[in-house]
């Protein structure tokens, strides 16, 4: 047999193409490929144990896992299936002629190993990791080693800012007509903490530039844009949103139609689950995000407190220091403040709850949870402090003036009809169960993680309605039998669920009123 | 409403049920199940963003990663579809009642965040890792942090050994009627490297008990397992393998079916694909087998050179030092040796060209490749030295007696017979191209992996007779245009990828005669 030419014997590379299948599967960020066992082109298991394989049609290529299927009507010998994600992101017809072959492990996984020895990672070695992790040449597994490597031994503050820079090489970058951009972040972990909300219509109504993009809940039971999305559109695109800010100075919306630094989403795809949340990741993740965003001058909000993701005052200064560090050389103005973080924000946790909140704050009602309303003013006034016309200091007194005049409610409703207003009026789930205290005495500790986990098993962010209403505050006193708060479902499932974790820890305790903690930091 | 009992408000714990379905995908060592997307009782993308679920059935269950489908014909609302091995390990029939429930992360993940902050973890966290691990709790993701973790730090010499007693823990324990059940193991590497085949028989032949269970190839062309295939039924159950080791003393087979160890085998389907492979790991993987398996004595090769695992002497002993330590520690006699790492071992690479390489020695044959009867001779003195009756020094001319006497061919028969002998006699795959050399000189590298690669890409272990046939190794002059090796494949389309690969690097290096590398070790 003479040597074949270039890859095969046959007129296709490789020997053989395979009619592409769509296989109505969602795989969640993961691209799966189907194969059938008895495919006579290639041999499912000889790829299997390779785990990998890359799907390739003329120019476009993507790579999957594959899995053998042994059921001709899901995919027949001489069929290629494509879950869901993986379908997409070929872009190719159904019908259409696609090979495979043996992926090439991603080059950039050396240096993931080498990173697992412990070396250095250069800015190079991060861009690579980042482009392969943007093309989905990684699988999970992969990912999960490069997040382990570089929080085991830590990134240094050069290695944060390498992987900032790399993550927002790798999506779209938004520009504005402003050289001062206003943004705001929290670093999370504490319910009900929607400032965001309050911030945005403040500052804009002041006139500075506000854009802010968030994201949805990934593992907590709502983000900024879950909860938006009570009120008005979310996903708005490039045009569509800069068309919001002309007008509006402000906006809130969803940050993952505009392809903003798409390594990071890929990335907590795998922190999440795996409850990791490393101070370089976190940094590099927060900062690429905003960068790509467009903005020039940002306050982040570390919470710290027993239950926060930040637990001692000194390390909530060391990620102080790494944010200021890595900001400043990425001409990113970046302001840290640490705030209390003992127990969730507000009353409600769950979109359409908070979505309560945050109108009540706007609309002056004296029902409004002042806890919210004092830390969205405290943040508002550091944003509006950018300006340089507002003198140091003045900014939380001008910041409540726009609120306690209605300015802020009137801009929140033109940035809601901006956006798109939802017309249709969401509640609370209707299954509701007050949970009450065991015994009297003072509330000295709400958990947040356990509040949380509670609310997302009622059903949020996916039911908007669907989470938990505190009745109770740190400090407060509380009877025998008094209800501590509500937890509000649409399903009887998630119902069940969440009762099911209530009984096992239901997050509350009440002690004697001297042992509430006290605050860490407040700024 | 009032608060649910126990779990939920339906009969079923968490308020409902769904129909078991059988999907006929094979997801290769990780559960996953399928949910419709607009299923009534549970909404599978609040499940999903959490990743894993929990199924169960009365009394059983097991943990899964979710998949939303959208075709009802895969699973209709109300169903709930398992992949194949997620199936067989929830132990059901189609149409039973299942629940589904989110799952809890495994309880040792924390011991696996600790070893991710550095912390030296417990007998009791191994075991517990182990425990979870053998339970299906841990996703792919999720095991590779384990990996990283450990392999990052490294793990100690004594987390080591609770590592490798928790995982000999969760499985069966195979036990001999004899103070002697020797054994050998290579830390793998080297294609061809086929001595199990040629020592057991020889020990076997001199009386000692050697029941050698041998993993198949993962990522590598061949294992012992598949190898042995080529002659002799390798899948035993525990009762058959006694029968065998009962009037043969020796026997090869797949060490899969007695479930010794299956931590090792979950944890290896993560690792190759990474490819990681830290000391601390291999030394657990590699005596956690051993011990299962009953073996008391244990030779320990391992191949030192430029593309073997091990690539410095002080490595090499390193890890020696560490298979000591363990090994001495949980009462299993360990000896190591240090071999010629520099280049394949015999001449084929793949099941039928490694076979035909072992029966040449086992004849005598003067074709037989003599680096495999050396060494093989070699390793099996080893083994004999453990019979307190052979006087050390001795076993080298033992072995040599028992090979060139044809006692060792008669045993292997016998072997094979008890086994079970394959009648189909396999060929080496028709398709063949010989590679040739593009200039004359002298072999002064050959790189295992590349190799190893190439035999894999051709086909094997799937197809027995797919692989390389080297015909120079190190050392041997070559004439410009003269074939340094032989690529078998059965199908196209892998003689195709084999040959794409052997184009872009054909794995030889030609060059002065003096450029050999030297042998680095040589027991």
């Amino acid at each position: 047999m003479t040597p074949p030419d270039k890859h095969g014997t046959d007129e296709s590379p490789n020997g053989g193409t395979l009619v592409l299948r769509r296989v109505a599967i969602d795989t969640y960020r993961e691209n799966v490929a189907y194969l059938h066992r008895h495919c006579e082109v290639y041999r499912a298991e000889g790829f299997q144990a390779l785990a990998k394989v890359e799907v390739s049609s003329n120019e476009t290529h993507i790579l999957a896992v594959l899995n053998v299927v042994d059921d001709e009507s899901l995919v027949a010998p001489g069929e290629l299936g494509l879950s869901e994600e993986a379908f997409v992101s070929l872009g190719m017809k159904e019908g259409s002629a696609v090979q495979v072959c043996h992926a090439e492990p991603p080059a950039s996984m050396d240096a993931v190993r080498r990173k697992i020895e412990g070396e250095r990672l250069s800015a190079k070695d991060f861009l690579a990791i980042a482009r392969d992790i943007a093309e989905r040449r990684y699988a999970k597994m992969e990912i999960a080693a490069f997040l382990v490597a570089s929080g085991q031994t830590g990134l240094d503050r050069d290695e944060v800012m390498h992987l900032t820079r790399a993550m927002v090489a790798q999506g779209e970058c938004v520009r504005w007509e402003s050289d001062l951009v206003a943004d705001k972040h929290c670093i999370g972990g504490i319910p009900g903490n929607r400032t965001s909300m309050l911030v945005v219509p403040i500052v804009a109504a002041h006139g500075m530039l506000m854009p802010k993009t968030s994201s949805r809940a990934i593992t907590s039971p709502a983000g900024t844009a879950d909860t938006m999305e009570v009120l008005a559109e979310v996903e708005l695109s490039p045009a569509r949103l800069r068309e919001v800010v002309r007008a509006e100075h402000g906006a809130l919306i969803w940050g993952g139609t505009a392809n903003l630094a798409p390594v990071d989403d890929i990335l907590i795809s795998v922190e999440r689950p795996l409850g990791l949340d490393y101070p370089g990741q976190m940094v590099a993740s927060i900062l690429s995000k905003k960068i790509a965003a467009g903005s020039t001058h940002l306050i982040i909000d570390i919470p710290v407190g027993p239950t926060a993701k930040v637990r001692h005052m000194r390390d909530a200064l060391a990620l102080r220091k790494l944010f200021e560090h890595v900001g400043d050389r990425l001409g990113l103005f970046v302001q840290v403040v640490i705030t209390d973080g003992r127990q969730p924000i507000g009353r409600g946790i769950g979109p359409v709850l908070e979505a309560r909140d945050v109108m009540q704050v706007l609309q002056n009602d004296p029902a409004a949870p002042s806890d919210l309303r004092q830390k969205a003013l405290r943040i508002a006034g550091r944003v509006l402090e950018f300006d340089p016309d507002v003198r140091g200091g003045d900014g939380f007194n001008i910041a409540r003036d726009i609120l306690d005049s209605g300015r802020a409610l009137t801009k929140m409703q033109q940035i809601i009809d901006a956006q798109g207003r939802r017309t249709e009026r969401l509640e609370p789930g209707s299954l509701v169960w007050e949970v009450a205290a065991e015994k009297a005495g003072a509330v000295i500790a709400i958990d947040n993680y356990q509040m949380a986990r509670i609310a997302r098993l009622a059903g949020a962010p996916m039911d908007k309605g669907a989470g938990v209403d505190l009745l109770k505050k740190l400090g407060d006193p509380v009877r025998e039998g008094e209800p501590l708060y509500r937890v509000h479902a649409k399903f009887p499932a998630d119902f069940g669920f969440a009762s099911a974790l209530v009984k096992s820890d239901n997050g509350y305790r009440v002690g004697a009123a001297e042992d509430v903690p006290s605050v860490f930091a407040e700024f």
